[in-house]
């Protein structure tokens, strides 16, 4: 493929995710309509392009001006999101198509996935028509923290959202996506884009990958699938950027049963797990079994790291921790780090007597931050470790929150991956979520911080 | 054994849970200090009973009056709480011996754990020659939500506790009990009573659940132990416990390297894990792989649930929620309800076109509450269905709040078990936590959910 069709390609999907102008097809007084849920949350959101609000019976919307149509705007219109009842659908999109609207975004549902073929095929014949490109029809939306794009018509007061970072999701449900946009936002995660593209009807998700593969405030991808729309074309496209980015894939609808719901809700053929098992394994996908893992993954690849080997050890003030972190290290098949006779000394000297000095080190229950750092020091300058797993139980009221702003410094200087494990409520959430919003994964329980280490080493073939 | 010989052993343990007055040896006037936490936690608890600071060198410790022995004390003391160092513990034990107290519980570290074997066995002799009974040492302490009972040492702006429930847990690390009630705290867990028994030289984790399993106000036993310290009484009186109730064990030190780290953190022999699964198999113990299952588990026991069989039935208003549902089911080996077909025709009268009715049912993004209600309502009722899992995505504008309230009404009359699943924040999470203090288990994801009712249908052979 030339270079110059790469980015026109690439030139089709930027529009979704960064338009300019956007008109807001059935845009409602009413604000418990999706029409008016959306524009608010553009609003809301900052987006700082132009905002059309179209409704044929209002004069203005949320203190903007409201068209009766496309046709009645002058400018021009980078994106028009429809949400207007699925049996107008048609009309409205052969209006942008006049108007010279290239992207549509169809939120409204009604169509393939509940039966209503004839209404999706021709929704496509008139996208071939006008040259269109569409997401939807049944979607969410697009949120792209970049552009300060908010297409989601769920309330910002039901759903928060993520702040910045480099995580981007393409998500076949949108109810998936929008639960876990919610709820990630608050554990400190960082998202770029996020997308829900529903009936996959038009650009799919073989699209979105390749568009994320290329895009640079994105470092991860994660999907959640229910079925692919072109095999072959997902093959090709997760193989290529799967080389560019890890890309870590849920697949819903994996039993027989199951795969019966995955046929209602997308209208997809689910079709066999141990296929698409094999296919995500050549294509060099990481795997993940939950929705908690996909994200447990994402957070230790966000920060980019790629260790020098796959010693791990173990620094914790809490034994009952170090007793566990071990107990999945070994069950993951990871090496123990061994300490160096040299480290070993420096710690002997410099660590209380009731401290152990092995793999766990124990800093015990009335460990401090000076006591945490020399310990933390000496494992980086030892070449026996590649990787710091550190658990910090900020329960004990020695343990002072400073020890958070040390290794977010300590951890810029990028010498090897550390790994934190800390669980509570209140004030410990504080902390893990400074943690993670300054580049140091932070996970609450043993297992998901060596599930995750494991996944990033198998991913660079360690 | 006789009955009596059976109540003596319960009243043995009842005065570390339910003691009316508390002497706590090693208070201080400094607020860093082990000593003075103790104390502040056991007053803003609330503790009803006396309070007796002692500490040679003060006249007040936090207004409350202090002696300079026990021995000066007058009235009878029903506990001592020691946290003096190491090397003093004997002094005061033969004091508190001298006064005679009999229960004691030793807060202090540094014996076998840290390699002072001679120190404990001096200590174990001191207990026999008083006939006295000692929880520890090196433990974090007893909590008793129901006589607001709160020994922890650890400041309550750092470890939220819980409310009142039905879920006791026995831990040998500290850290891990203490990083534990924090976080189920804030998930809306409630709990009865928390013991942290350390180096179990006296008072042993078999004393404990024996103990437990007679207590009213516990439904479930949890447990994380790393080993056992008489593997017959351990078997005799688990089998005996898991008659009585649900009791959940995590196993740390399941591999040869961890074995290593749980003798250094508090002294026991970790023995081979495939010996003490066979065991917790024969005791009928429910056996979590993680911290995460071991709470997940016992959020549903704690409801007390016997399902009359094994089909569930999955509602949600998300598809691809109820593709994950589905999945999960059929992974683990259990049966996806099949509706009746007057619940069927029922539903489809009731339920608007959109919605598909079937397992899963999907009540679609715009399901509000008489939606839901109607179907459970139906599902209830219908003898096809034993178990209804209800997932209910709060980020939805329609959905609205009082679903939680007609669920927990619904819920009273004990009809079939209803597990739900809900992911989200700020929004979401005060309705989980509404959920769970009302008797209904809310999981965060589908995989959780499933996994917990697995463990409850096995739990009972089915």
């Amino acid at each position: 493929m030339s270079l110059s069709s790469e980015r026109d390609k690439k030139m089709v999907l930027e529009q979704f995710f960064k338009p300019n102008s956007i008109a807001i097809i059935g845009a409602s007084r009413d604000e418990s309509k999706v029409g008016q849920v959306i524009l608010k949350n553009l609003i809301e959101g900052g987006f700082e392009g132009k905002l059309y609000p179209i409704n044929p019976y209002a004069d203005f919307i949320l203190s903007l001006r409201c068209y009766k149509s496309v046709l009645d705007i002058s400018n021009t219109v980078d994106l028009a999101i429809i949400a207007v009842p699925s049996e107008k659908t048609l009309a409205v999109i052969e209006a942008c198509g006049k108007k010279g609207i290239t992207h549509v975004l169809v939120v409204t549902a009604g169509f393939r996935e509940v039966g209503n073929i004839t209404l999706e095929e021709d929704l496509v014949k008139l996208l071939k028509k006008y040259k269109m490109r569409m997401i939807g029809p049944n979607v969410l939306g697009v949120y792209n923290a970049y552009a300060k794009l908010d297409t989601l018509f769920l309330p910002r007061e039901r759903l928060r959202r993520p702040e910045k970072g480099f995580i981007s999701f393409v998500c076949q449900s949108g109810a998936i996506g929008s639960a876990m946009l919610d709820k990630l936002a608050k554990e400190g995660y960082g998202f770029s884009k996020f997308v829900s593209y529903g009936n996959n009807t038009d650009v799919d998700e073989s699209d979105l990958i390749a568009y994320l593969g290329d895009d640079e405030e994105t470092k991860v991808i994660c999907m959640y699938i229910e079925g692919v729309k072109d095999g072959k074309k997902f093959f090709d496209t997760a193989k290529a950027v799967a080389r560019k980015k890890p890309l870590i894939v849920v697949k819903g609808g994996v039993t027989e049963g199951s795969s019966k719901s995955v046929m209602s809700h997308t209208g997809s053929l689910a079709g066999s797990f141990a296929v698409y098992r094999g296919i995500f394994k050549q294509c060099g996908i990481v795997q993940a079994a939950t929705l908690e893992e996909l994200f447990d993954f994402a957070m230790i690849f966000e920060k980019g790291w790629k260790p020098n080997g796959r010693r791990i050890q173990i620094i914790t003030n809490g034994g009952g921790y170090g007793v566990l972190c071990s107990d999945e290290v070994v069950e993951m098949g990871l090496p123990l780090a061994k300490l160096s006779e040299k480290t070993k000394k420096e710690l002997k000297q410099q660590l209380p007597a009731t401290t152990t000095i092995g793999n766990p080190i124990d800093l015990v229950g009335d460990a401090d931050t000076p006591r945490y750092m020399k310990t933390i020091h000496a494992c980086l300058a030892d070449d026996n470790i590649d990787i710091l797993l550190v658990v910090a139980l900020f329960q004990t009221p020695l343990l002072e929150s400073d020890l958070v702003d040390k290794i977010i410094e300590i951890n810029k200087q990028r010498i090897k991956p550390i790994i934190m494990v800390s669980t509570g409520s209140d004030y410990c959430e504080r902390l893990i979520m400074k943690l993670q919003r300054n580049d140091v994964p932070c996970y609450n329980y043993p297992d998901e911080a060596v599930k995750a280490i494991k996944a990033l080493l198998e991913k660079y073939n360690m």
